[in-house]
């Protein structure tokens, strides 16, 4: 069992908030038969402790072990890391932003109950981010209202676009304007990745497409004024932000250089929200973590894993925990600090 | 006048090359009247110095000033920065790649003729890469031979795909075995950006679209084995290796956790090819260039400006020249010594 150092030492820095983890139900709904058409996510259990997401019509999505719908296997797996607390969110498949609203809806409340649920069986070791069906912003609102005030939840995670569209995109203005009045949390995840003609090799979806689409959100929240129309939005994004940490000096000379083509909707230099937003620590190699600390801010990096997901960190906070030249306040704010004020903890 | 300290200088440190500089023939044939088919590009020239890159259906590309087609205003425009030498090649959207072979064959020995013939009236200001016709590999590498051995240029710059192909297609080995056997440089640029329609605003196919084809082309010559099957290929890759630098962890862990996905090609750890191949400076930020120095290694960082254009270094080397934390040694390196090398000059 991995004990680390930082969870047996006494006070904050015993403490880690790990806000990248996602969670299903051990049974879902076979909602291509409720709804009366297919695109849907179905979970077939094995023998053993495995399941198979597949699609409704039959194609092979992932295979999942019980971490990723057993609490009780989490929390064990959780005391063997050193992590006090996960923060929930679901399977970005399960987005579904392509059903219709209305559906989505349903999908995503029977989702969101359930997390609310694992969540009050252990409110000590669980947080929640729900889903909502982004595609019709107004039940969006609505299901975030619910889950806030309901639910108690922390906030919602969305996909870094909905059917082609982005998150600038004007209809979602009400449902920003929302989460900012609430203080709910916006974690801002890739789905549905770009280019996949161009990367049917090596896994690339995941390893470039899904860094890309991270890049391209931040993108639209930048140049389509979402930071500058809502600045108490507290918005995190996935893997370290992306390939954005690779792009932001070209961002910032294009912004300069073109204004004509990138200053359309946003008069503000891209440079100013630089120490704005979160991302989480999911890079995979320390002088990218210390280059998203120049880059983001040392208190706007949080400790994210993917668990129960390979393409994680498989010991989460261990590479934070491992870097000698980091100081223990940018310690302890990356493996905790930073989380509470995102979340909007006490 | 901008003279730079280091031009002022003695010795080795006055040396800037740029070896990421694009240039046009001030003529362009009617290759669409020629060929009898379109979407070629033409050049018309306005009053002044001014001329408009359109595709021969008179679609607008690009506005472009008298510094890209004139050798006297380019070697003016050097002094004044303190450039000694520029490394030329044609404009991406000039590759041609989706035409019939033979005719992207032409077209590319024209613009290369074009090259040699600038190159050849200033040899101590101008070096040269040339295009090939990379949707047919046995006549690229027929272009390949013609032009190092007849017309002296260092080697050649190709797309981050052809046709949707990738650069591990194995009907490119042949091509770079050759260019391999040469000695000829390899610069990879993007262009004909992936997920456009995601890119509809804020010049996103240039800002995020090129930095992703390159960090596509990269992981296509590592898990493609481009690099373990030619390792004595000098190869460079445009902007500072796009978001390359962003994904590396991501794609080092993803080759450990599912090698079942990843290493189908080659099964060597893609950590082994960081120091191996260069990439240019390009990246518009400070830390993003410190950051790439860690990545790639100090002596694979190449001074480039993507003169004349307006998203490149207006002021060639400047960046570099201004980080008080570089060594001089890493600082000549990357203004000259290292193009020296990965150009084979002696």
């Amino acid at each position: 069992m991995h004990l680390s150092p930082v969870w047996n030492e006494g006070g904050e820095g015993r403490v880690k908030i790990d806000v990248h983890t996602h969670i299903l139900p051990k049974r879902v709904p076979r909602f291509a038969e409720r709804f009366g058409y297919g695109g849907f996510i179905e979970v077939q259990h094995k023998a053993g402790c495995n399941a198979r997401m597949v699609y409704d019509d039959g194609r092979f999505f992932r295979e999942v072990g019980d971490n990723c719908w057993d609490p009780k296997r989490r929390v064990e797996e959780c005391d063997a890391q050193g992590v006090a607390t996960q923060v929930l969110s679901t399977v970005p498949v399960m987005f579904n932003y392509w059903a219709k609203g209305r559906d989505t809806l349903e999908v995503a409340r029977f989702l969101n109950d359930h997390l609310a649920g694992v969540v009050a069986q252990h409110p000590k070791r669980f947080l929640g981010l729900a889903t909502v069906p982004l595609q019709d912003a107004e039940l969006a609102t609505l299901e975030l209202q619910r889950v806030v005030k309901d639910l108690k939840l922390s906030g919602v995670q969305i996909g870094t676009h909905f059917n082609g569209r982005s998150l600038d995109d004007a209809s979602l203005f009400p449902f920003y304007a929302e989460a900012e009045r609430l203080g709910a949390a916006l974690f801002v995840h890739p789905w549905e990745m770009l280019g996949k003609e161009r990367m049917d090799r090596y896994w690339l979806p995941w390893l470039i497409g899904m860094p890309t689409e991270t890049a391209l959100a931040i993108a639209h929240f930048i140049f389509g004024g979402v930071f500058e129309k809502f600045p108490k939005l507290r918005v995190a994004f996935a893997h370290g932000g992306g390939s954005f940490a690779s792009v932001y000096g070209r961002m910032e000379h294009g912004f300069s250089a073109r204004p004509d083509l990138v200053a359309t909707q946003n008069p503000v230099n891209p440079k100013k929200y630089l120490g704005h937003f979160f991302v989480d620590s999911i890079v995979h190699a320390p002088d990218l973590l210390r280059h998203c600390l120049k880059v983001f801010g040392a208190d706007k990096i949080l400790l994210g894993s993917d668990y129960p997901f390979p393409l994680g960190e498989l010991r989460p906070g261990e590479m934070i925990q491992s870097m000698s030249d980091l100081s223990e306040v940018e310690k302890t704010g990356m493996l905790a600090g930073n989380a509470r004020v995102w979340l909007g903890l006490p």
